[in-house]
């Protein structure tokens, strides 16, 4: 069985390199874009160099599905790069195919605001796949970059479905029946999610979570449960969505970027600006364990635990992290 | 009275400088991007840097109003910088200043497509300025950098005209009531911006023309007639969108960027894909006298014909370019 969680965006450091190993995490996607562009991407890719080159025992970069196997058997963690919004491709849909040789196999094609793609899910109004989100669609598609949506609005992400060939990823997000959220998302973007082969990835950050910080293991894993009900058992799995050791600092780049002058609070709120605290049961890449066991304890079989602790992404990793 | 043309795109020379003069045009707004970022559009200004520096006897940079009145009284041409496209403000309100700041006096929100603040005119669906558009036309304002919606779509453009403090400008677009292209404005649009101190531009471009290239002079001068009529005779001058010795690759540029792989064909088609030819009576800055002479012909007083070729958009010049 393999470990994967496919969100990530910590402080990184030794310290959480060597929790991965310990927690047994075979594969993380990690997020290096929030509001860079190319260049700035690109500084980030040689962040995670250094990195690699550094750390070597434990962590290498996973370029495809069978670098997971590959770090389970070595013991050290495969390190999936993905970005959070479709800033590295600029304007330029010739991009696309440089990033994924750099690396990449996720892209959001929004982050919470309009991009040139499509819309983010904090706008008041939603289009849907723009010109240049359609023609950008089918070079990802031709490549093997993942379409990701989990920061997009309703229609964009019905519709990057529809214009997509390959299935795509909702990374890190819950569906809204439990918790309502800007960020989480309805029954009908998860039927179709799962009907055309997509993934879906459950977040731990606690904006996404029912009763927040105070969410307990059981509604978590019952909420999973429900889930596979609606949309498939093979079409979840983990991403986190942690942000490990980061400063207060980094939710506010997040949210404001460089695009207002003015403070946005997000999820947050002017009482609560910073991190929000993490569940009890979740703080990081040591507590795989407790949400295999609330998983086994709502129910579903040890096949399924792995299906949805990595077994899944893999086999959604094997099938689109290159020309199809 | 001056002489003022609010939009060319010329393959700029020495040629075309000395016909600025011949054709008395004490100003042009000329566009210095249309889909360069940052830096691509500093090296932009810095070509017309070495412009002014060579030919210094016909033309110099112009930053306000006043330098109308200099270059006539000099006999040389003002030329003030505008954009096409935010794609040099990249995702950064920041550079909103320092675009001001290096003599950019318009942008437009879009360009074609749907852009970071709203959406252009060649998109399906327009939801009109987004959370990133209204954060920076507040900046805008507050710099007195003019907000030009001559590509965007019409809610965009309505909503642009709402949020603003001051007017905007369309600077090179028809009135639909005219001749009805997508890039033409409806009754709604040129109301709105009338009854707001805002101003339009006709252009001469044939793809807005009635009758493309064979429209006449007549119907021409008496669609401004009818534009005074209906918005007002103070808000109303010229944006020819000449795009003199442009050769066809420039138009496929324009239509294309770096956004899709494949063909746009724009206002044109595959049959007529390179820059139509212009109407007999305008092919350059030595046939401004043509305009002139016809609008006197459509019943233009002497008073109302110097506010369309020039005095209207001086007026507007000292009004907003700069802090309010």
């Amino acid at each position: 069985m393999h470990r994967i969680d496919n969100l990530q965006y910590a402080n990184w450091s030794e310290k959480i390199f060597r929790e991965m190993r310990e927690g047994s995490v075979d594969a993380v996607h990690v997020t290096i874009t929030y509001h860079e562009n190319f260049r700035e991407t690109v500084a980030n890719v040689e962040k995670w160099n250094r990195w690699f080159e550094r750390y070597p025992d434990l962590i290498f970069q996973g370029r495809i599905g069978d670098d997971v196997r590959r770090a389970k058997k070595e013991g050290r963690t495969a390190i999936f790069f993905g970005f959070q919004n479709p800033s590295p491709i600029e304007d330029d849909i010739g991009l696309v195919e440089i990033c994924h040789t750099l690396g990449a196999r996720f892209m959001q094609l929004t982050y919470n605001n309009q991009s040139l793609l499509a819309t983010g899910c904090y706008e008041a109004e939603d289009t849907g796949v723009t010109r240049m989100g359609k023609q950008v669609i089918k070079e990802m598609n031709r490549v093997g970059l993942v379409i990701d949506m989990s920061h997009s609005a309703e229609r964009s992400t019905l519709e990057a479905m529809e214009v997509s060939e390959r299935p795509i990823a909702i990374t890190h997000a819950n569906p809204s029946f439990w918790h309502s959220a800007l960020r989480n998302k309805s029954d009908d973007v998860l039927k179709a999610l799962g009907s055309s082969g997509g993934m879906l990835g459950f977040s731990v950050y606690p904006h996404h979570l029912k009763d927040g910080t105070n969410c307990t293991l059981e509604s978590f894993c019952e909420m999973i449960a429900k889930t596979a009900d609606l949309m498939g058992i093979e079409n979840i799995g983990i991403g986190t969505d942690l942000c490990q050791d980061q400063p207060d600092s980094i939710v506010e780049w997040m949210r404001v970027g460089r695009w207002t002058k003015e403070i946005d609070y997000g999820e947050g709120s002017a009482s609560n600006a910073g991190f929000p605290q993490m569940p009890s049961w979740f703080n990081g890449n040591l507590d795989f364990d407790n949400i295999e066991r609330g998983l086994l304890e709502a129910g579903l079989s040890e096949a399924e635990v792995a299906g949805v602790m990595g077994e899944n992404w893999l086999r959604f990793y094997d099938k689109n992290f290159g020309p199809a």
